[in-house]
């Protein structure tokens, strides 16, 4: 799942089974402009920080910054793109220890490094298992800007 | 901040020394729409069980259901328009055991639960103040879809 990786269609389907312990992989590259931090804060987080540019010189962050939902929601399309609208998956429980670790500014470009931590059944769902994986949300400087761990359910290989 | 809350521009503004530890609060009435929750998941998160009412129909969840994203979102916002626009509210380092619990459908009705955890001074920056909180969001039935612990960042009273 890098630049070289074949057009979506070609890529194989993910199940419960394809997710691998240690396994890294890294994805997607999503440019960041202030139109669409502006816009997705004034719907769903408008701190002034968020949608307001001189507001934003003033405060603590010293400029815009996106809203941290706005950088998972943005993961959330990379890993969708990258291999969850080709897999088994069957939703999420949740998610532990989201850290927002550095702002996210315009103009930077964001990708994602994944790590599966651990992969089980589940024994209250027969054919059903979960994986726990680290994503990394990293900027174009190689910075972390987002890390969560998070669970997802997917259909065991039929 | 329950139905009877005066408007916006009455309520007090919101410290850091304003979040006691143990306080509940509930507010917040969002209506979720079919619309809402496509358009959303269009953007952000396209499974099909969020973006296509047939595909969401024959999938585990029997019919189209929001991003935990979504959800996640519309809470922020409801906390926006409760007390974080009118606050010292300097961001946040993140969250901690993000549960989506329940699918929210189209026709929900969202609010939310806060109760104060924990409050305490960052030693490491002089006049913020940390506050640990748990919003949990409640559906028109009383049943939880989500619960999350999250931090924020608070200017302490000048």
């Amino acid at each position: 799942m890098n630049e070289n990786t074949p057009s979506a269609e070609d890529r194989p389907f993910w199940y419960w089974e394809d997710f691998r312990d240690g396994e890294v992989h890294e994805f997607g590259a999503t440019a960041v402009k202030a139109d669409d931090i502006v816009r997705y804060a004034s719907q769903f987080d408008p701190q002034p920080f968020h949608v307001d540019a001189a507001a934003a010189e003033r405060s603590v962050f010293g400029g815009l910054v996106a809203s941290g939902w706005h950088t998972a929601a943005l993961a959330m399309r990379m890993m969708c793109d990258a291999y969850l609208l080709r897999s088994s998956s069957m939703g999420s429980p949740g998610v532990e220890q989201l850290k927002w670790l550095r702002p996210v500014r315009p103009g930077d470009t964001l990708r994602v490094r994944m790590t599966v931590i651990e992969s089980r059944e589940l024994k209250s769902k027969p054919g059903v298992g979960l994986v726990k994986s680290r994503h990394e949300v990293l900027n174009q400087h190689g910075e972390v800007v987002m890390q969560v761990d998070a669970f997802g359910m997917f259909g065991r290989r039929p």
